[in-house]
């Protein structure tokens, strides 16, 4: 196939018919396919099944604490050091808190409007139109958690390497109503670009830069260690470069292992400074007597100090169905100029760019003939994509044959709606 | 022994000697007793050591949910069955989630005060200086919690039935400020007392009889299967007859599994109206991808259908120390008229009210021979007991020996404050 662009009017509605054939084959098969959610699948699932044996009768942590009782704000010691494994920060500087990193960062977000985590007057909420920064395409639910807490997002692009730094400091620099940034700093959902150690070292230092004396980098590395090989990609280590730019109170990072071990039984952490982490222990207190240390205990007791050697377990099972999207995408869509997409080599995601106004068409081409995609727009906040073009690939639940196909039938309407476009404007 | 008053003052300072002098050998053992936290024993927790065999490698619910995976905002059915048993609420009218249900009264605050939950514009953060109404002595945590997010508090007096209706009913009636109350229906902590069928009926007719059109009844059952004998004494169904009342969007029930298996590794269960509880589920929809299921399914397997059983077990431990508080108190503070005390039948505390201004001092005169109760005060909001008077003793972790000794040491501290008070004031 040649480009689409050098096709002339007669080969383009050629092409056109046989496509649409290709496709009205296709749903006659009745699919349902679905490339939604960035969720393991039940084999990846398996892999952790030993958690159940790992207390063993036992529930003693290794500090004397019984994890059955009350109490231990800031998790048992080798819940924390497990964090230290999969975060790279020191155990003393994480707490390890409940099943979902998203809770402790909408925790964090709440406490940053409502109390400040300084210990003085600063807070969020007491100032005019606060709003963070958000590299776009991004992770759907972070701008769900912003809006909901009542603060208004600014996009900035994403890069291969990251957001683009000049535009970031340049917006912190200039507006003091712009209080932080999201970022998912390896494997960023949804592009699986990992960030330069330039531009870490760049963020780092952002709240220094900012116009705002309240700036906050939130740091979602949450696919830390969801590498395909292993010795895992290195990232620049943000909490060390923060200390050493005097930043560190400046700075939430957060982890978990909902897509190491159980999706939903796992545990989540969060890092920062003492002076930070006295502020989310003070404000945990106030509404619990503490985490889940039981499931603490059976995760360190697991996992601990074999979580690379775990991980590598599910790239031998993801890998193949990143590899699958990559081999469609590439035979069916390389020639035609006509998308861009990333080749992550972690995480949960594909990012597949299509022509401007198309991504819309393109999802709903596939919903009606039983193609599920994450929704247009969701990368984006308030599912806004001002271009209309991105559109997010999740290839980890479905089952290998099934991602096959999905692909197939997803190139097939890009293809489409592409070249009906083409036609259309010409 | 013979009412204190009655004795003449020669006779007073010879027994405030006698009473020093056993101090004084009490304190020479260099006591460390502990009665301050009502947490569960050891013996409590191995109980429940059969959650880990529970799941037995088979993690679908009835429903065919894989509980590893994310997802399911209101927990499984099976989970939310258990809480019905326990809460005595249809389970669709359940929301079973994370492993605190003061976790659950956070939210559920935190939601009245910033977004309602009736999807209209009432929200308690938009009306003047807004407070709940605080039965005292009551649980610290409920105060911290409140005060934390910016609510007053009003206290209004516990009788043995429950609060002083005809008090609160004036209060609510009077003040459009007061948005709420809180309860703890059975067992009430500290002072066991449990909420009469009367009580309960007029609690379900408050949100009606209150000037403030958006009161809610806080209603924490944390207690609710609590008992030292069985068949549980019953409590009238405050969500039936709220809703019989019209009054169901303005109540929210709450439980857990704490102190039922392990304290720090259980479920957490608010109960609602559905309008409610789908307010609820969008707030948590916007911080969680769901709860940790797969100890849902643990705790559903483990003691579903045999709570009442299970509870049996732990009266068998947790009632001998009641017995012995009360033996002590009975026959060291009977005759003297110095002390009123509950004599509760479950739960987790006994309340004593000392003379006033007395509470305080006895407080430091236990610590200081290595006795710690309860700070005094902390029954009350603000830490705040107008009267200083009552002191709250959870008996349940300490070893039974240790309790007896505890509340020696306790009766005699009690003696001696109250006899210096009375010479002092001759």
């Amino acid at each position: 196939m040649t480009r689409l662009a050098d096709l002339n009017n007669e080969a383009l509605s050629a092409l056109a018919e046989q496509l649409e054939q290709e496709l009205e084959l296709v749903s006659g098969n009745r699919l349902s396919l679905d490339l939604t959610r960035g969720k393991p699948d039940a084999e990846q699932l398996d892999l952790s099944n030993g958690l159940e044996a790992a207390i063993g009768g036992n529930y003693i942590a290794s500090d004397g604490t019984d994890t059955r009782n009350y109490g231990g704000l800031r998790g048992i010691p080798e819940a924390r050091e497990l964090g230290a494994e999969i975060m790279e920060v020191p155990a003393e500087q994480i707490i390890c808190w409940g099943n979902s990193s998203l809770s402790l960062m909408y925790l964090s977000v709440d406490l940053l409007m409502e109390s400040g985590i300084w210990g003085d007057a600063r807070r969020w909420g007491a100032t005019d139109a606060p709003k963070l920064l958000t590299p776009v395409p991004g992770y759907d639910r972070h701008f769900v958690l912003t809006e909901r807490l009542g603060l208004g997002m600014i996009n900035v692009a994403m890069n291969d390497a990251g957001p683009d730094m000049d535009a970031v400091c340049k917006l912190v620099g200039d507006d003091a109503s712009i209080k932080g940034i999201w970022c998912v700093p390896k494997y960023s959902n949804p592009t699986g670009c990992t960030y330069s150690d330039e531009v870490v070292a760049r963020i780092a230092e952002l709240p220094d830069v900012a116009a705002a004396d309240d700036f906050v980098v939130l740091w979602d590395n949450a696919y830390a260690v969801h590498d395909f090989q292993f010795p895992r990609r290195p990232l620049a280590n943000l909490l060390e470069l923060a200390e050493r730019a005097g930043t560190a109170d400046n700075v939430l990072l957060f982890a978990s292992t909902s897509k190491i071990t159980h999706a939903s039984g796992g545990l989540g952490f969060v890092a920062g400074s003492p002076a930070t982490l006295n502020a989310l222990e003070a404000r945990l207190s106030a509404s619990s007597v503490g985490p889940d240390k039981v499931n603490q205990l059976r995760h360190a007791r697991f996992l601990g100090g074999r979580v690379e050697e775990h991980m590598a377990n599910h790239a031998a099972i993801v890998k193949p169905k990143f590899e699958a999207v990559q081999q469609v995408l590439d035979q069916e869509l390389s020639d035609l100029d006509i998308a861009t997409w990333t080749k992550p080599e972690g995480g949960y995601f594909v990012s597949l760019d299509v022509r401007p106004g198309l991504a819309g068409t393109i999802g709903k081409l596939a919903a009606d003939i039983g193609l599920a995609l994450t929704p247009p727009g969701a990368t984006f906040p308030y599912k806004d994509d001002p271009q209309d073009r991105n559109l997010r690939i999740a290839p980890t639940f479905a089952k290998l044959e099934d991602i096959k196909t999905a692909m197939e039938v997803l190139v097939l309407c890009v293809k489409i709606a592409t070249i009906r476009d083409e036609i259309s404007k010409r």
